[in-house]
Parts: C-alpha cells; structure tokens; sequence
C-alpha cells in the first residue's frame, strides 16, 4: 500500500525498507497495487543496508535521491501446471492432491519461494513408489503455475478439476520454504484437524510437533470454492529464516540446506502416507 | 579409535572422512586417542570433497598417498573460568547454575559451539536486568575453560563450589550451538522432568515443544557428583546444522544466524526464569 499512501501525500515516488530481518545488500521485491483516482507513483524497495545507511544521510540533513528504474508489466502469456500422480488402489476416482508453485520472483531463484515446495511434493511421490507403497486413493502432485501474480494456476486447476467431474477429498501444500520441518497446519473442521493429531504420535520423534489450526495454502486454496468442506492442510517448516532469502536475489538454490530439504521431502511422505491411509 | 583399529591392522597412518554431511572442503576436528601397546600412528580427516576424490581414485586404481601434518600436543597452561550472577532475593544462598563453554577447536571461531551457548546465558542474565527481574535464587552464569579437551573447567567449578559450601540446587547449559529454539532436556528424576514440562504450554507458541529426558551438558555433568540428584537441564536447539559447522573451519560468526540466536536467548531467559520461580 506504500504506493497509494505516499500518492495521497503528494509523493513523487516511494520506496521502502525491504521487509525482512537480515542486515544485507538484497532488496526484496513483492507485491503492490495502485488505486484508481490515486496518482500512480513509482514504487520500489530497498536492501536493508542501503536503507540503514539512507536513515542516516538523512539524520545529517537534505538528501538528493536519484531513482532509477526499469522494472515493467509485460502482457500475460500461456503457460501451464505440471502434474503427475499415482493411482489409488481402492478409490482411485477419489483424488488427493498435493503441490507448490513453480513460478518464483524474477530477483533469485525462487529456490525456497517455492522450488522447496516443489521438489517436496516430487519426492513425496517418488518415494512412495520406491517404497512400493499402493495409495488407497489417487495422489495427485500439482506444480501450480503463477502463484506469485494472480494464482491463476489454482484457481485454473480447481476450475478443471471441477469440470472434470472428478472427486477431490484433501489438499496439501508446501509453499513456506525448504527448512527443518515442523509439522501440518489444517484449515478445516475440528474433525479435520483431529485426524492429523493422530499422527503426532508417530512424527513427534522426528521432530514434527506442530498440527494445529492454520493454513493450506494460496495454490490449494480454490479448490476451496469449488469442493465445499474438503479439508487443506499445509506444510509448515521452522519459519525463522524464510524471510532471509523471500523474494531476494538470496533465494537460490545454495541457501536451501539439503539434509533439511530431505526431511521435508520425508514429512511429506509420511504425512501423505497417513492421510491415505485415514480417509 | 580409528588409529588404534587402523595401527593394528598395520597401517601406517590414518586418514578418515570427516564426520559431517555437506559436501564441502572443510575437514572437521575432534577427539582421538592412542591405546598402550598399540603403535601411534598418524591420523587425520579430510573433509567430504576430499574424501569422495580420493574414493574415486582409489576405484582407479593404485593410489600414492602423501600425508603431512604439523599438529601437535603443546602443555597445558592455566586459564580461567569467567562467571557473573545476580543475587538471589529470597534464597540468595541457593544457586541456580547457567553457562556454557569458552575454548573452542582451533579450526574455526567456534562460533556454534560454544560461543552461542555463552550468549544464550550472557543474554539471558541481561534479560533479566533489562526487565527488572530479581530472581529468587542466585542464578550465576559461568563461561566454563577448557571443555574440548578435558573438562577441567566442569570439574574446577564443580569441586570449587563445593568446598566453598555452596548449594547448587540446579543447573542449566546451552552447548548444541545457535539455532532455532525446540526444548530444553533433563537428566534426572520424573519430578524434575515435569517441574519442567508444566512449562511446555506458556512456550510452545514460541517452538518450544520438546521437554523430554534427556542431557544436560558436558561442563554441569561435574556437578553431579558433587552435588547428589541436582537435575540437569539441556538447552535443545534444532539439530540438523549442527554437523555443517561442527569443529571444523565454517563454524564462524557469520554462520549463526542472528534471529535464531536471539530467540535461542529468549528462550533460556524464559527457562530459567520459570525454573527459579518453580524451585
């Protein structure tokens, strides 16, 4: 709302302290709007060095301040989700669908933001079948398309999904980066909940302690609208760090820790796992 | 024990791969020891990188192998222990101990272990001044020498407190380094494990979920035996970064992260704060 607010003012331009804890030379980028009537004004972040430093030129008196920017809006273009799945042994009509977005800001790699998720939801899946485990229902793994500008991948698949005829009982997501995991959150009924507080038993020596109330997820959230009741349950890692690296030109692959990725990829696994097994 | 094993099969030396899980060149340090009667032979770890080029050579074929070191064992020389406190206001007499280690390996700055055990009981003895917070008991904070090769500053401490007359009713370390915050661990008896499990529900909201018996600490572990059914409390950070760091080169400042630190000395101030209001 930076823009907007500032506009009101009478600014010019605007540009904020990046939101985020580390003290570094990353400017992280993200969304923001403009509102008709309301002068659109040109908006950008700064890393939390170079506003630190701004602070105090500022302290000392008037500052000249060049900006300088070549960011723009392109016209939207086709692209597509990337799904695969295993079929239900059972009740392979009644599909579980799990995923995270592949699309990531421009500034790194989107390697937590959501390449984490991704790889997450791949392995669930791979590791099941090296297990040859046979999933009573269909676990269907959905790489999103466009997450971070208008979800239109989510609301895409839900759409398809619906029209489709088919039946859709859950909904996972892991879209909260690749760090030591820490358990499920469900956005849905007590029942709902209760059912993934049984698994604390079994996951709390791994570490995963956390099922409580909370979120699913922006991909999974559509399908929401479309499948009334049906429970979303979402990924959640240790969330210390998430905001080192999101939406910075830090969020590459070198910053994701491969043992903590691995032991996501593992909670997906068992968390899936269980799920199958309890619907 | 690899030289003493090695030495006996008749190697000349002996060289390991370092104990760690990234793949990186930094060969990590530890304990060895030699065995009466078997031959002292030299012994070393590379780090992962190393270690995975000299597999892929010794697949090759035959492989010379050029092996120099210059460490070596210098006397010991007397150093200290450091310890500050906050005197108890109704039962100054009765000393809650907190601390964590000085000495480091020589590889790196041991920064993780123990330099962030000290900040955790350096803080959260500020913690409690900045907040005004007199505790009941004396909670002294003892920055303890000499940890990695010995103990002599435990068990310095822990027969100097005890022919000073001194009751040590508990005893806190922090020494599994500087991350996110997960519980506190203790050695001792059912009613010393649940004095502190009353105190899972006012922490878990923050991620501390895991109060579990468990390890105190190397440098308390002396006063055990001074000190007959003290309880020992462990401070449990997340455990999956340790062994990047651990004893080798990378275990410097820049590779503790800011946040986890602060909230690793949230949590032990918030611990022993409990623990003295419950004793």
């Amino acid at each position: 709302m930076g823009a907007v607010e500032a506009a009101k003012l009478g600014a010019v331009a605007v540009v904020i302290r990046s939101l985020a804890l580390p003290q570094d030379d990353f400017p992280h980028t993200g969304s923001m709007y403009y509102e008709k009537e309301i002068a659109k004004i040109p908006a950008g972040a700064l890393s939390t060095n170079a506003a630190n430093e701004l602070s105090e030129e500022l302290k000392k008196g008037k500052v000249t301040f060049l900006l300088e920017m070549d960011c723009r809006d392109y016209p939207d273009v086709q692209s597509y989700n990337v799904m695969c799945e295993i079929k239900g042994s059972e009740s392979p009509d009644e599909i579980i669908t799990i995923g995270g977005h592949l699309d990531s800001w421009d500034t790194g790699e989107g390697a937590h933001d959501d390449g984490a998720g991704v790889v997450h939801c791949l392995e669930a899946l791979r590791i099941m079948k090296e297990l040859n485990i046979k999933p009573k229902h269909t676990i269907r793994v959905v790489f999103f398309m466009n997450e971070e500008n208008g979800n239109k991948g989510g609301i895409g698949y839900a759409s398809w999904t619906k029209e489709k005829g088919e039946k859709q009982i859950a909904a996972v997501e892991s879209d909260r980066g690749g760090f030591s995991p820490r358990g499920f959150e469900c956005d849905g009924s007590e029942a709902q909940l209760q059912l993934i507080q049984q698994f604390s038993k079994l996951l709390k020596p791994y570490g995963l302690y956390h099922f409580e109330k909370g979120y699913g997820g922006v991909d999974i959230g559509p399908l929401k609208q479309q499948y009334t009741g049906i429970p979303l349950y979402g990924f959640v890692p240790d969330s210390q760090r998430y905001f080192d690296f999101h939406h910075a030109p830090s969020d590459v692959f070198e910053n994701v820790n491969k043992r903590e990725l691995e032991l996501g990829c593992a909670s997906m696994a068992a968390f899936v796992y269980l799920l199958d097994r309890s619907l």
